[in-house]
This record gives C-alpha cells, sequence and structure tokens, in this order.
C-alpha cells in the first residue's frame, strides 16, 4: 500500500471531529445534546436568498469568471462601502468560502518556511491552511485574565525573523468574541508597516459587534492598504454556510495576479452560491436587525448564565457569537469528552468544544471551552442547566 | 509593499488565459470568434437537474458534512456500479469540482519534493496542483504519430526515484481524446504494483467514449484497487460545470482519512451543487443518449474536417471531447494569437488553445493546438472554414 503524505498525517484533528462520534453515541442512546459546539447559526437563511434559487433561469450551468461573477463583485463593492471599506469590484476576488480565501491567501503570500504570527486562542483551521501551504504558524496566546485583548505588540515584534512575512488576526474573533480596539489595531498597522509585512484580516463576523465598540476594519488603517488582506464570507451573517462563498480582498496588485492563479486553477467559484449571495446582500434591514437583535439576547443570557455557576467565568464577548469559558474542571478536553460519554441531567446533555484546538501552546486552554449561541435562548437555559449539573458531578470538578 | 510567494510566481499561466484579452478585443471590434478553446460545454444542463433547484425546501443552507452527503455519495456508488466500478459511499469523498480531488490528492499522498510522473500532453492545471502541493510532475511526451498512445511503460520506469509516489493518466484524456487500451491500462498496473506507487486516474470523460474500445477505469485493474485515487466529476458528463461537485474516490484507508482531513480544514463542499449533482444522477438515458449522439456526430465532422485542409492532422480520438490537432504552422502559440489579433475571414476568427501549454518538455506542442467539440456542428463547420483560410494567409505558414 503506498505511503500517505506526511503533511496529512501532521494536520491535527480538531477536538470537535474527536467528540462527534461520542454525540451521536449518545443521541443514540435518546438522549438530547445541546449543540454549543458548532459555528453553524440556526437562523434561517433570508427569504430573498432562498427565493432566487426558484427563479434561476439558466440553459446550462455554466462555469463563472475565476474570479467570480462581475455582478456579485460590484455588489459587495457597495456592501463593502456601508462599512467604510474603500474596495472596488478588481479588488474582489471571490473564493469558495472563507476557508479557500484563507488557503489562497496563504498559498499566494507565503512560500514553504515562511512564517506568520497569529495571536491564540485561533480558528483552529488556520493551522491546516498554513500546513496546506507549508507554512508556519507561531502563535502569541492572549489571555481570559484581560479578556482576550490583544497581546502586548512587543511579544510579536519579538517573534519577527527573516522569514516572517505576515500578522493574522480575526476580528471579531472566533473563539473569543473579542473585537480589537483602534489603539490596537494602530499596533498592529505600525507593527506591519514597520517590517512591510502582510495583515491577514479575518473579519467576517462584521455583522456582530454587540457593543458601543467600534468595527475597525483592517482596510480602516491607513497607511497599509497594501498590505492588508482581508478574508471574508458570507456565510455566517446571512447564515448559510453550505453556499461556500467567501472572498479575498486586496488591493496589492501583484498579489491579486497571484491570487487570481490559484483561481484559475481551479476554475470557478460555485455558480449557484453566488447567486444565492449577490441576492443576500439586498437582504432588508428588518431581517440583519432581528438576527442582530436574536444574538444580543443569546449572549447577554449566556455569559449571565455562565457567569452565575460557580467556579466559571467568561469575559463578556463584544462580537461573533462565541465565547472562551473557564470552567471548574481539570481538564477540558476530558471534561467535554465525559458529558457526551458519561453523563446525563434528564435525559439531556452538552456538546462544548474544548478551547485546547484553539491553541497551540502546549497546556493552554486547558480548563477552557469554546461555547457558541447558535441554539435559541430556551434551549440555551436548558443547556446551562444541563452543564451547571454536569459541573457538580464531574470526578475531575475543581472546586 | 510586501513580497508575494514565489509559488505563486512559478504558476503557468496558461496559454489560453493570455489569449483571452485579445478574443475580448476581437468581438469588440464586431469579429465573430468560435470558441475551440474551453471545455465548457454548449449543451443544455438536464432539466431534471435545474428542476430540483425549484424544490429546495430548505429553511438553512447549512454546511454539509465534509465527506459530502450521504445521500449523494450513496447515489454515485450506484452510478459507479454501472461502470463496474464496485465501491461504497465510504469510498467516495465529494470534493468542490474535480479540481479540488486533484488538489487534495496531492496533498494528501504527496509530500514537497516528492515526484509523480504524467504522459503528456496534459491538463495543465495539474501542474498548478502540483506546484501547490510542493510536488514535481516528470512527463513522459506522446506522439500524436502514434495517436498519442501511452508512451512506453519502459520510460515511466526510467523516471522512477526514490521520491516518485505515483503515476498520474487522464482517461478517456484531455487534451489528445485518447482512450487507454487494456494492455496500455495492464502494463501501467504492473508498474504501479511493483513500486507500490499510487495511480492518479482522472476518468471525468468516461461517459465520451466514441469507439467500439471498452473504457478501462484504474478500479477494473485487479491487484492495485489500494493504490489507486479515482478523480471525478459531475461537470462534463451533465453540462454542469458551474456547480463545482467532483469527488475521490480511493480504498487505501489511510489515505480516505488524509483526504478527510483536508475536507474538513474547508468545512463542506457546495451544498447546492450536491443536491443538483444528485438530481442529475437521474438524469434519463435518453438525455444522455442525445448528448452522446450530439458528440460522436461532432467529433466526426470536426475530425473529417481538419484532416481535409492542407497540411493538417489529427489522430482520431477515442473519447472526450477535444483533440490535438497539428496544423502547418511555424508556431502554434503564434498562430493562434494572430488568428484573434490580425485576422479576420467575413467577420469571423477562431480561439484555439496553442498545445504547448499542455506540454512542459521545451518546444514540444509547437504547431500542435487543441481543439474542442464544444459548439455546434453548424458552427464547427464555419469555425473550420475560417482555420483554413486563416492558414491559407498566416505569414508563419509552413506549406
Amino acid at each position: 500500500m503506498p505511503k500517505i503524505s506526511s503533511r496529512g498525517i501532521e494536520m491535527p484533528q480538531s477536538p470537535i471531529r474527536k467528540l462527534v462520534p461520542l454525540s451521536n453515541a449518545a443521541k443514540e442512546r435518546g438522549i438530547k445534546v445541546y449543540h454549543l459546539n458548532i459555528g453553524q447559526p440556526d437562523l434561517p437563511t433570508p427569504p430573498n436568498a432562498l427565493e432566487v434559487l426558484k427563479k434561476v433561469d439558466r440553459k446550462v450551468l455554466e462555469y463563472s469568471p475565476s474570479e467570480g461573477l462581475k455582478s456579485l463583485r460590484e455588489r459587495l463593492a457597495d456592501y463593502y462601502r456601508r462599512y467604510r471599506i474603500e474596495v472596488d469590484a478588481n479588488d474582489i476576488i471571490v473564493t469558495t468560502g472563507g476557508s479557500e480565501a484563507v488557503l489562497f491567501a496563504f498559498m499566494s503570500c507565503l512560500d514553504p518556511g515562511d512564517e506568520i504570527i497569529v495571536p491564540e486562542p485561533a480558528y483552529a483551521n488556520y493551522m491546516a491552511f498554513a500546513i496546506s501551504a507549508g507554512a508556519t504558524i507561531k502563535t502569541i496566546p492572549s489571555s481570559i485574565e484581560n479578556g482576550f485583548a490583544l497581546p502586548p505588540i512587543e511579544e510579536f515584534e519579538r517573534l519577527i525573523t527573516p522569514r516572517t512575512k505576515g500578522i493574522l488576526i480575526c476580528n471579531p474573533n472566533n473563539p473569543t468574541g473579542y473585537l480589537y480596539t483602534q489603539r490596537e489595531m494602530n499596533q498592529l498597522r505600525d507593527l506591519v508597516k514597520k517590517y512591510d509585512m502582510f495583515l491577514f484580516s479575518d473579519e467576517v463576523y462584521r455583522e456582530f459587534c454587540y457593543t458601543g465598540a467600534p468595527y475597525i476594519s483592517a482596510f480602516h488603517l491607513p497607511g497599509i492598504e497594501e498590505n492588508v488582506v482581508l478574508i471574508d464570507s458570507v456565510s455566517k451573517r446571512y447564515s448559510e454556510c453550505g453556499i461556500r462563498i467567501g472572498a479575498i480582498i486586496t488591493k496589492h496588485k501583484e498579489l491579486k495576479k497571484n491570487v487570481i492563479k490559484f483561481c484559475q486553477a481551479r476554475l470557478s467559484p460555485p455558480l449557484l452560491g453566488q447567486i444565492v449571495a449577490e441576492a443576500s446582500i439586498d437582504t432588508p434591514q428588518e431581517y440583519m436587525l432581528e438576527m442582530y437583535n436574536e444574538y444580543v439576547e443569546r449572549r447577554n443570557f449566556l455569559i449571565d448564565s455562565i457567569n452565575k455557576i460557580p467556579g466559571c467565568y467568561s469575559p463578556i464577548p463584544m462580537g461573533a457569537f462565541y465565547t472562551v469559558a473557564r470552567l471548574p474542571v481539570d481538564d477540558a478536553d476530558r471534561f467535554c469528552e465525559w458529558c457526551l460519554s458519561d453523563f446525563e441531567y434528564e435525559g439531556q446533555t452538552v456538546f462544548m468544544a474544548p478551547a485546547s484546538g484553539f491553541y497551540t501552546t502546549p497546556g493552554y486552554g486547558r480548563n477552557e471551552v469554546r461555547l457558541a449561541y447558535v441554539i435559541e435562548k430556551s434551549e440555551l437555559a436548558k443547556a446551562m442547566k444541563v452543564l451547571e449539573m454536569a459541573l457538580k458531578t464531574y470526578p475531575g470538578r475543581t472546586i
């Protein structure tokens, strides 16, 4: 049998994936499992986005241009302008989800052996895409103690080597819900400028900012316009993760050409997804507001609930629909597993993502979990009750 | 401005892409351009595939499983059984087009520096995916003189080094239309077995075999079941290139796990495309037969026409919807460019793909072009007339 690649073997198996079989087994035992583990919103896709499918009036479902439909790119430019992100259609390259945007950004900017710096906890798949590109991610832990704020900028600077090509942030942040402040963004800008690096900025959660704090896009930072590689996706904002439409936005001309080569190699992003995405940009403000209000309420409810449970602590997330909470347990990996395999409360249990999977620094996140508030409030309430009861009986509890 | 990756710079710009601006300029001058350059079929997508879009009855367009919808994988297994390819749903991993299937196959099987051997001319994007994976493609030229048959197997063996991990074929072949014989497939099997390599077999054109010669899938070869990595796509067979649904089929357990890791990193293949692909498998036999007959007629017409033009020669392609023809010109790159920039006949011209882009061996394919018969016969007739006239006036003609 021929030998497979070691890069695949190196690729970390996400801790959530490892727990899926346990969750399925629990369901087979008749246990109701509350899913706080995933970023799949439960909210309906906007009706205008669903309706457009019924109106597809094409004889051939043919390739679209490799960089995406022009009409979609133009509508996206309109959309970004609403957020004072001044780009035009030619700066926007449509990708197969935000996932492909990250992969192509890495492939186009980084050579094997190149390094980027990422504050952690961080979205676990960045690591997978870095491995695919042969690049190295160096992480700097942020801390629950100060709400996962940007680590001191000196720590970033200390990690810079001749191979460092950029910094990657996710803002608002998955998994922490942190929203970088103007001051933090300015620090990043200065560093990026000083070393003429790329600033990869994953801003797929921009719609989800819950405090008065402003959303600062990397494109709002003057002087590094050509350093910014913005990663975007329509998945979360219109609850249409399955259509796989994202984008890379850059004003760096050579980079654009490079990205388009990778796009041409895979011929075309999904046509139907692009049609749906384009229609989604017309989603009425009421829908967006209703969705927003729903998340605001869930967030408030979840954070209040968790902070009421003895020994638990979550900072207040300012954006996205996640939080990273500290639990009074010896090992969150073990606790999350135990919830699915050994525990139930009135026929229910919870599925949480152990935070260790969002860190690369060994030992970090050991008593932390990521909770996604993508289920409705009444369900969240039950899930929090279940969590409270689980923490009372878990053998490895620390209080 | 930060430096982009050199792997992107290395990636060859396809000769077709380079000609697109010239083609657009010709159209702007009011010239009718016959597109023989691309693999985008003009035939309608089956009505059953289009209809299903009107019936999508989902509230949320959510992520599908990373390996694809189970129902689609089961239907694909049924489909393969019709071709005596004995696989089950668990051997099938749904990808975002055949493109992603090739990329993930390379990423999962090859480490940077690993080599695969490919007979050329070959689909140009294999090279792009190899560069993405840091792998090296070594090519062996096949020759128009013997209809682009498999080069002597000894030439493959001669190229094997400790880094050689596999052989890649496309069968029926893009760009040549060649269909490998049982004897050739047996030779490949023996070599693959002897060195325990992977056999990557891109079989996306299996529906398009026009002679009595049987289609031999790599999975029909006994004794190398775990060495075969089959690449597939629904794009061509149902004229739905835009939905981006392909598949990797393998019985190699460790490889399957590796591929799925890359799939998990990108979360999900396109949901809507999967829905359309699943419906497409029910396409009535009459549609498939009509499409088949259409291509048979086009093929006969195109090959007859080209061989009637003085100095032109095309072998008879046995499958797919392309042929590589030799033209009496000094340089096919220049000739194809000239057709678009300097030539017209009664307000018309032709867009052909210079074959040099399908070879990596320098100098090969210099007087060859790839012609795709994806336009209707009456148009093909006009295109052939235009080609004949172009060859009469082209300054670099060799007869």
